[in-house]
């Protein structure tokens, strides 16, 4: 069991607290799971107290022996009921917070108010830029676990070679995949900040309906099963000679990271072969551009520029009316961490230690969809990819 | 494909209003996922505003052709920015609203301020109480897709009798249930309300894992892969003379189901078995009890105190200390509905309709847990059980 060592949870809070002080943020309570496991190292139900210096303090309502054996922070302690929590806090010293940081981007609002009933003083303010900042650049620690979730999505990857074929459902496969990915350790589920953001499994979309526009914020949505989940894979079946586009994230000891490949029996149209060609350079072009320094939106522009010069100005990221404004996501213990490779990000440029999944796609009403999915880190010497899969157009 | 018929909706919403009449509210803006497929019949991104009296309006940026298609209300209309949202609303004749309903269990702080900025003379109030009482009571509609997803849980349990083998590891197991479930129609997530409200595919907790406590509400939490996530199956191998605990939700066209059931591979300690055969006579007498105006908590407490009789005070849904105060919670498109088999609810009583899964169980330390799960519904002639596989212990 991978355990997050203590000088990096300390490395961890310490540049919050950096950017808290830079804020004027008296303290910062934490309550959801993904930054509980990146402060604290588990997801025990409770509340990280951090104040602007000092060490955190770990309050626990369940499971306490867990969040002990599991957490290498040295204050954690047990919270037998939420009322306790301001005396607990200052038994262990930390001041009453004038400016309160809270998680105001994925707090209900009930909670909200429960919070601020228990620290009536408290002004309350949105901690969570400071904590995506933090969150946005990985330690090599955390670079190490994301090489193993590529690893994960390769022999995913590997399978679908072995296993598509003529008649089978969308869902058979993803199936199959998802399969492959848990008995590789995936935890069976992909965390989403965004409010809704409710992800399952692999994405198979295959011919036509990988063109069908969906509510995620996605260039493919697909079908789904049921109006009640509708996207990712339906129960259409595969066809000869037509794409399969086969989009994943893989997970591994709470990293992810995302990988597109696409597959078909038989051939695909010359447009569709061409358009995966384009995609490439697209990524090629994304991969000459993200230097040091680089502005998220220059690179998203350059991109779109490149690709609308190509010809996809009305195919790029989606359908006209449904094009997407994003090319490249961040990745790490969620899906839609910073950088984002996007329109409206002019002051924000790539820092070593970013790590993001990069998707170039086109898409093509009544015929399908084609592109490419990989995942990067800014490392020291440059761009590196990690997400390791043969890039070509796979052909059975 | 199963599209929510319009009478069906209709129902649902009028249902509400006469809760909103109850409740003084004037209208209710609705954005979540759950609650959205609920009263639209499908989950595109946007606002659902339902006015005290008149026909809803279902405001949609994404996507809007979707929801056409999807959604048997009859005020669809896209919605191109938020900004829009009050003139939309306006122009479909709605009136301004002073008391208006928000779902503030789940609405995150910053989206709650977004909405209250386009009503600036909206009092907002908590909907979710009034929403969920309505969701609580299923429609022979309902109960039928409930069937449906029962049948998919019966699947899983005969092939985990099929595959389960001593060194076979937990999650091995889940992989193979999960697949069963995911070719069979499950939409490869299960939607929780409660915050953090995080599952994972098919629970296997084998000996005396199934007894670590964890972050979930549940009596057994299991070890999971990783402290990212730290519940579920885990690395952990099966062996022989042991219980094997296999609980999963199954899901079909957006509605789910509850089964727990214990294999073993060989036999397990007199002490398992009279415990589980103990179990089975607690559903007996939930069942004996539930039927229509029977107060929830009356249950519990009946059970919880029937289980003391027997000699389980410090075995009966978790270990001492981590006890939970529930058996049973109610299930339809989230798994954590009304009603809850619990502490605390003395007022609230069974009503027809009511769809609910009762999982009494027991935790050894060191050992291990038993136990059963079934969902069931209160029909006009008494409690159904919906989740029909045999409810033998399972020795192999």
């Amino acid at each position: 069991m991978r355990l997050t060592p203590k000088n990096e949870l300390e490395y961890r809070y310490r540049k919050l607290q950096v950017e808290m002080a830079a804020a004027g943020m008296d303290a910062v309570l934490m309550v959801q799971n993904a930054d509980l496991f990146y402060f604290t190292g588990t997801v025990q139900t409770g509340v990280l107290y951090l104040p602007v210096s000092g060490k955190p303090i770990y309050l626990v309502r369940r499971d306490f022996m867990r969040a002990r054996m599991e957490s290498a922070l040295e204050h954690v302690v047990p919270l037998p009921s939420l009322d306790r929590l301001p005396s607990l806090i200052a038994e262990h010293g930390a001041l009453a917070s004038q400016r309160l940081g809270l998680e105001l981007d994925v707090l209900p609002v009930n909670l909200y108010h429960r919070y601020l009933s228990l620290f009536p003083n408290a002004k309350p303010v949105d901690a969570t830029p400071l904590i995506r900042r933090v969150r946005m650049c990985k330690t090599h620690y955390e670079i190490h676990i994301l090489q193993d979730a590529a690893g994960q999505a390769d022999k995913a990857y590997r399978r679908a070679r072995e296993v598509i074929r003529e008649g089978m459902s969308e869902v058979d496969l993803a199936a199959e995949l998802e399969h492959v990915m848990r008995v590789e350790g995936h935890q069976g589920y992909v965390r989403m900040r965004a409010f809704n953001g409710e992800i399952s499994g692999v994405q198979v979309l295959s011919g036509a309906d990988a063109a069908a526009p969906a509510c995620t914020n996605t260039a493919l949505g697909g079908m789904g099963l049921t109006p009640a989940f509708g996207h990712g894979a339906s129960y259409n079946r595969i066809r000869r000679d037509e794409p399969v586009v086969v989009d994943f994230a893989s997970c591994f000891d709470g990293y992810l990271v995302d990988q597109t490949r696409i597959f078909a029996i038989g051939s695909v149209s010359d447009r569709m072969r061409r358009g995966y060609e384009d995609m490439l350079r697209i990524e090629e072009l994304m991969m000459e551009m993200a230097v040091e320094g680089a502005s998220w939106s220059g690179i998203y522009r350059a991109c779109l520029e490149r690709a609308s010069a190509m010809g996809y100005a009305d195919a790029f990221m989606g359908t006209p009316g449904g094009q997407i404004s994003f090319i490249g996501h961040g990745l790490g213990i969620e899906i839609d961490e910073y950088p984002f490779i996007a329109r409206g990000f002019d002051e924000e440029t790539l820092e070593v230690g970013m790590a993001f999944a990069f998707e170039p796609k086109l898409v093509f009403p009544g015929e399908g969809a084609v592109g490419i999915e990989n995942s990067f880190y800014l490392s020291e010497q440059g761009l590196k990819r990690l997400t390791f899969s043969e890039q070509e157009l796979v052909l059975l």
